[in-house]
């Protein structure tokens, strides 16, 4: 269906003293960087340089905003009202606005982080709040959220492009949702089904269910992984094989 | 030597569950208001309600960013380098723009709070770097510093419009400096003594130190405080007097 | 069924330079104080001040544990993993302890705070860790929690003593819950009718529930707010009626 | 002048889910441990892990109290009262000495991290401000602090036993106290230099200065580093030469 895709990474995830993640070595691969904000790492001066190494390489700028959950990593699931939710994406799309700014950019899309991602992507009201935080600080960003999702489907509704991401490295279901972690098969770590997981959902907007049934999906974006072991082989592989199947590379 | 002068207040440090300070009833008083980014107090929704409030007013919206102490309230000192100072003004400033942006609206200003504002009076490098940060965001955000000083004076190098600020209630030693609070006369209590220097600083340039000299200061902007107890009383008392005296109180 | 009681109240939730709470007027009439320790409020000077004023009254101090949400006072749900919940138990009843014995004393109970409390009271591997947590720091430390609740349950298990915690302000249910807020009749705010159901608690053991019904509750310690409007009132009221019908308050 | 030292380590600054140091492989060659307490690194989880590993290598645990600022790690002066400094001494000790007796265990020690031991090391208000907190919480610790600094001085004067420290890689000045890094020769790369400096101090009491000059030192405990590249080549080297010279290594 589609000759291109956006790979993104999460990046930036760095904070004080302590470093996270092999942003350098990843940026050779993706078009866009989701540069976390401070709720749950990147502090201003990690933002800074994480937004100046993005740009170097031409790689779109994005922010990853969080719950304020810095010793869990944003990864907690916390009962926000869409009223919070709402007021910490402005705050720190903002912040990283204003960092990207200080350096003659402009930013590019919104990826919520972790557990902010994962309860909107199912939680309508919080999809909504974080979609108008993001349409009432700049409505020309790219919002990015689970294929599928209310995430997306809150984007569209508000005039805001949506990006619909999905996963080289996890399996999907019959309904189209990701396999549960819990699940034997969730995780793919064999390279050549990514690849053709990822070729499938491009080119023919399918994805193979665990269950072998054929699933409609739709990719916009892809989400590399920077953090795991094998993590730049398989960028590098995935990259390989998009340029070999004729499918661009570059943001939304 | 003026015919104007702007009145500003600190506010939106309120935190969470905690309340502080009498914004609403401050905001009937002045023309600009220096809203707290979330270092030393406001929260992002504290931030949206109070940036809805002064606009209800007409009250210009500014930022107040502050060094990384919420414990401390940003009162305490911090040696900080250049690059952190300006890594943390772009990272408030950008927060409460979007805050701002959201409600339709834009930053009119930019004072530094506490121990960040008495330290970059007298520091070169750290005026700078926060002049550096406060341009490099919006170059036609006003910077407020204290009268003299250079922080005042690297906002002019830099290009960006410097706002001399001045006390009611505060005496100034023969230097244009402020006396200390430790010594004696530091504080002026008295609404009378207060007017009659306010409008000897706008009207004449000419402050009278403790000493009896008269001084030259610039008066672009004066603090009003809105804590204290007799806080409301005594800023009506100098908006009546101002007002008596054709002075017009605006926003510079 | 008893002839004594105790009564309690969350204090020391002052942080830095924000107040909170009336805790030398309530320090009056409460038998324990649950001090804030660090994770929703109450910074270590004034946890240093707090356990002081209790003190000094003569009044029992515990440590008043909370999940790590500075922002959200600690009332929002968070998961968390037993493991946290016991590791920041650990933490903070550490903390707390260490104020008491640099002032000569020692720690008499722990209340969990906020939603950490709301969700260990139904949650048991999250009430066991709790308990477990307090039980290696301190085994004769008592544990306050809902009465009828996985939190005591666990206490006991574990060889803790545990207080059925009641309250005066709320009204209950046929099953023995309070009625949540969202319900009509879910709060008692006529002083007459909360003595009753004091009374009743205490010396019947029975509490009438808003159907009507009278359903056995075990009343060992009482919750008493500080920061409502009619606090003071309300909490000299009762006490008044305690003395009156010759029930002593005490902690457990 | 001594046939035994103790060798100490930062440990426990891994911070969420942050990862730093190499505590294991240095817990091999350490006889006590300074144990991060949340304050610069160290959540209440890593401080469980970091004490459950050097009490299963027979190391002596000790609390590594911080100023409170995460994103600098501690190492950015603060201006701070005594009495401050006071709260948050007790504070964290007390936090660490509960994970200790969670696991059967008593703290040993108390080692001021980063700028509040340096900023202890020269100003004896701070200095006593810390050593109160330390004995009031329990007497019986052993306050490490540079050797011949404030800190020790203001232990002894409490009471409390103090443990100067040393090192191996930074060379000394005439007066005995430490070249600044700023300045050349200040720091020992050379193992074999290291070792030599290290058993004059243990053995002679006297320290080799940059200018020839012996200088005398008391050298209780020696202050391993864990972080740098050679850090563990280093430690493994020290700990062979102190056992050939026939010094043991033990906590004092």
């Amino acid at each position: 269906m589609s000759t291109a895709i956006d790979l993104n990474c999460d990046m930036g995830e760095s904070y004080g003293a302590w470093q996270m993640g092999n942003d350098a070595a990843v940026l050779q691969f993706v078009s866009s960087a989701n540069v976390a904000c401070g709720f749950h790492g990147g502090d201003p001066s990690t933002m800074r340089q994480t937004v100046a190494a993005a740009l170097a390489r031409g790689v779109a700028v994005g922010a990853h905003p969080s719950l304020p959950d810095l010793v869990g990593f944003g990864r907690r699931p916390m009962q926000i009202t869409p009223q919070e939710a709402y007021d910490m994406v402005v705050y720190q799309v903002g912040a990283l606005a204003a960092v990207a700014a200080a350096q003659g950019a402009r930013l590019h899309h919104v990826k919520a982080h972790g557990a902010l991602y994962n309860m909107a992507a199912k939680d309508a009201a919080l999809a909504q709040a974080i979609c108008r935080a993001v349409r009432d600080v700049d409505g020309s960003l790219v919002l990015y959220g689970l294929a599928g999702s209310q995430l997306v489907a809150a984007a569209q509704e508000l005039g805001l492009r949506g990006a619909h991401e999905v996963f080289a490295d996890r399996s999907y279901q019959d309904d189209g949702s990701l396999t549960p972690r819990s699940q034997p098969g969730a995780m793919i770590e064999d390279l050549d089904a990514a690849v053709a997981q990822v070729l499938g959902m491009v080119r023919d907007g399918m994805v193979r269910s665990v269950n072998g049934r054929a699933v409609p999906v739709r990719a916009d974006t892809l989400c590399i992984h920077g953090d795991q072991p094998n993590a730049l082989v398989f960028a590098q592989g995935l990259r390989d094989a998009l340029r070999d199947a004729g499918i661009a590379v570059r943001a939304p």
